[in-house]
């Protein structure tokens, strides 16, 4: 389905195309959204054995563990450092396939000098609690050092992502305010939303436009008219920088589809 | 704590004691309650892998897996059977690290004959989907034999339940709509719930009872009274049955709590 579906003598200059979060980019926004995940890790003998963790990614993405050798993980991982962290988002809504997820797949090391201070402070910026048992004795303070990253976007829509491409990603700077964002938009502008779909999103006939995603690159648009339905996709003039360039970027896309629509009018 | 901290003068027949499910039992009813799961497998370098999985249930509590060969962990499965799956409820509330949770492990295997479609029909039952794709070449039924259970209740709250325990024991009936009942106590009948508390729960100087949870064996109750709070436990006068009982049986509490206030009172 494209914007034409619904009017396609008027298709937008950006349609319903344009530049999406990689899935490196994916896997690393997803890290940095989330502070639980599972690992599996190897028992003496080999078997593998699943269990819940909390984490807090370094600056590159590498989760920090800090887990005890009173549970079964943490002596696991004191005889063998290979680990598998699985991700997703149990706030996501609808069937759990479907949800974007990924698995992180590497070895654990424990961080020394500088590097250990920086991995401490990347797990308790992200689990402040942790500042509790950090200095515990049977605590142990480890890096997973990502070597494979496995991206599945839902169902049937998966990728495999290299540790270099997953290191020189970004997370994005918006997932933090992205979902109020979204709400926002649909509450309270409406009109804003649909002269955005109309005129920049190449859904001309559009009657409704409700937003159902905004990330650094831009906004997805569920448009309806005329008895169809139609997916718009509208960039924003230059990808966002931080989680406050949101709002001024959707009212540029606002003012800018409004100037189009008086325009026309005239 | 204890409700004696409120009243230590007036201790109800069943104080803040009382029978609560085993770890066995708690085990068996999240594995009942909850469909979808993390699942450690071994590559064929003995590497551990973590990814999402949905599941349902055979009657014996070993989980049925529907995975396909396409997925890392399907080849995995095919190569090693060794597998383990941890669980845990992300509606509860709070702090992930206090919710109950549990690693179940073992071996999969595929089932023949009759065993085939009565754990078709039980991962069918927990995952309706699951039908649309259960007939294509490249997805494999799995019944995960649990071998060993790791149960933890909370932060330093575990136990180690055996196979034949974890099989022996029942999910608790009442499982599905405990939480609904908590809410309508709570929402609707504050006035009977203090009433149980002083009269069943030996919480005598509560002056609010508030309801945290109901299984099969009884109800929970979190009182304050005099600056302070207590939790009491109120058993019901046998083990449930079914989900349906849950209604006659907190009725029948708070008749028995009224009958005694009115003895008192007379």
């Amino acid at each position: 389905m494209s914007g034409h579906d619904i009017d396609p003598s008027a298709g937008g200059s950006e349609g319903g195309g344009g530049r999406r979060r990689s899935p490196a980019e994916e896997a690393r926004t997803l890290v940095s959204a989330i502070t639980v995940g599972y690992l599996a890790t190897v028992g003496e003998n080999g078997d593998p054995w699943c269990s819940l963790v909390v984490y807090g990614p370094t600056a590159q993405g590498d989760p920090v563990l800090l887990v005890s050798t009173m549970a079964e993980h943490g002596r696991n991982l004191m005889h063998d450092p290979r680990a598998s962290l699985a991700l997703n988002d149990p706030s996501a809504p609808g069937d759990p396939l479907d949800r974007p997820r990924i698995t992180l797949a590497g070895r654990v090391a424990q961080p020394e000098g500088e590097r250990r201070q920086e991995a401490l402070d990347a797990h308790v910026a992200a689990i402040p609690g942790a500042m509790l048992y950090a200095g515990w004795e049977d605590f142990t303070l480890w890096v997973l050092e990502v070597q494979r990253v496995r991206w599945v976007g839902g169902f049937a829509v998966m990728d495999t992502v290299s540790a270099a491409d997953y290191r020189a990603a970004e997370p994005d700077p918006t997932q933090p305010v992205a979902a109020r964002a979204v709400a926002h938009l649909n509450k309270d502008h409406a009109t804003a939303l649909l002269a955005i779909a109309r005129e920049l999103g190449g859904t001309r006939g559009a009657v409704s436009a409700v937003c159902t995603g905004i990330d650094r690159y831009g906004i997805d648009l569920s448009c309806t008219g005329a008895g169809q339905a139609a997916a718009a996709r509208v960039l924003f003039d230059a990808p966002l920088q931080k989680a406050a360039d949101v709002r001024p970027a959707t009212v540029a896309l606002a003012e800018r589809a409004r100037e189009l629509q008086a325009r026309v009018a005239d």
